[in-house]
This record gives C-alpha cells, structure tokens and sequence, in this order.
C-alpha cells in the first residue's frame, strides 16, 4: 500500500485516511466545527506555520471537505466553509472527541462539554445501529466483503 | 501548538491525535479490529516496512492502546491486542468506514458490509445521543468550556 495511491485503495478507512489522516488537518477539522473559517483565525489558534496551513486548506478544498467562499469584495477575502461532505465528518469527530474525553483527559475533568439542543442535555455521542437504534459494541459486528471489494480486502483468517 | 508536546495539549481532539493521528496508525487500528494480530499478517496486508511497522506498534502499545501478549513460549512469539482503551477506539474507526463508503466508494460500491450481530442486520453506524437517543446532527450540537477548559479552548466569536 503506497500513500501517494491511498485514495485508490479498495478500502474505506484507507480512502478516509487518505483526506483526513494528518494530524493538523484533523485539528483544523475540529476548529471548522467549532465555527472558525478564517485563515488568520486557523493560524492563531493552532500556532502552525502559513506554508502549512495554506497546503492542508487547499487539499482539503480540493477533496471537496471545504469550500472557499469571498466574503468581502474589496480586498477580497475569502473564508473556509464545511461542505455536507465536510459536516459529514462530525460523527468522525465526535468520536474522537469522546476518546480523548474518556482516556485521556486527566484529572480536570473534560475540556469541553457538548450540548444537544434538541433534546437540551449535555450529552456523550453513542455509536448506533440504524436497524435497531442499540449502541453498536465492537463485539457484535461481524464483516464481510461487499460490492466492491477486491479478493483480498479481508484477512484470510476471517473470510466467510 | 506543538507536536512534540500535543498529548498535553488540553483539547480532547489534540489529545486523542497525538496517539492515532497518522495514517499508518488508522491503518493498523483497522486490522486490529479485523482480528489481525501477528506483526507478519499486518506487515503482508499493509506493505509497511518492518521498521514503521515497528515503530507505531511500540507507539499504541505504550499509549495503551495495544498490549503485546506472548502466545508462544519456544520460540517465544508475541502478538498485538486491542487493550479496552483501543476497543474503544471503534466508533472513530466505524465512522471513518462510513464516511469512506459514503463519499468515497467509487461506483462498485461499498468494499465491507457490516453486519450487527444483536438484531442480525446490515447496518450503518449512527452517532446518537446519550440522553435522548436521536441521531445528533452537527448544527444540533453547541459547545462550552468544561472543568479542564483553558481560557482560550474555544474560539473568541463562539464563548458564552
């Protein structure tokens, strides 16, 4: 498996690596859902070089995660908006978000709590079935290869 | 934000990229979920080299994440498995899966059903909330700072 051909593996978590399997742009990410869309904005709050930046915006830009939009005519400014494939990936997010919560964030408690409006709790994100609507245990699901998987996309010990 | 010093960074996000945020890494967790266990399989399935392959499993090990249990005493042998911290990890790798098959599974489909052994069906994994069980959709979501929260973990526009 080569990097510069990740995208084309037959594998989702490959081809979702391939977009978001950097740690900057995953911190980006979560400063997108956090409402921030500004270039300065980015720079300031993740203390990262503009080179860098700059080249994690427009390859998550050119994925389709991000648009670039004008805001302002005169200069032209531009900002950074999620698209629906970006605000897709908040299930991503939340999850890792409440990895961190649970093992490691130390003895102050969570940085951040995360509050549902529609139900108005605070609340944790729970993995789900769409079936049965039960939380899903790593335990309980079982794989087998779909439409579109080559020969060896499983390992050999678990293939039906 | 520094690399070196992310895992004391006081964001869940950060926190959490600091142990899986590379790409080899997501890759690795995938196969652990897969049942792989034994340093050769990850190697012939992910074409790594022994020394990156090395390296990340020594990482997730002293992250916790991986225990390596010996399962041969002559020659002595030892195999990786998910520790209940890395078990936990499964809701980031489902929705990256997801996610994956959603906007990135080309036109033959998706590579892997998923199947729910507790009420027998294909499914797809939905983030749902803890207290009202509804699917949480990422506009129904506000943040605020928690106990561990420094001054400047949210972004100055969105703070109550």
């Amino acid at each position: 498996m080569r990097w510069n051909a990740l995208d084309k593996e037959t594998c989702s978590v490959a081809r979702a690596v391939s977009v978001i399997g950097d740690r900057w742009t995953l911190l980006i990410l979560r400063d997108c859902f956090l409402r921030v869309r500004r270039f300065e904005a980015f720079q300031e709050r993740l203390g990262i070089t503009r080179h860098i930046l700059a080249d994690r915006l427009r390859k998550l830009v050119k994925a389709g995660v991000l648009e670039r939009v004008q805001y302002q005519s005169s200069p032209r400014r531009f900002e950074y908006r999620l698209t629906r494939k970006g605000i897709d990936l908040h299930p991503v997010l939340m999850s890792l978000v409440h990895w961190g919560d649970v093992h490691m964030a130390g003895n102050k408690g969570r940085p951040v709590l995360h509050h549902h409006t529609k139900c108005d709790h605070d609340f944790d994100p729970v993995l789900a079935c769409s079936k049965c609507g039960d939380e899903v245990k790593a335990k309980d699901v079982r794989v087998r290869p779909g439409p579109g998987a080559p020969a060896d996309i499983l390992p050999k010990e678990i293939v039906p």
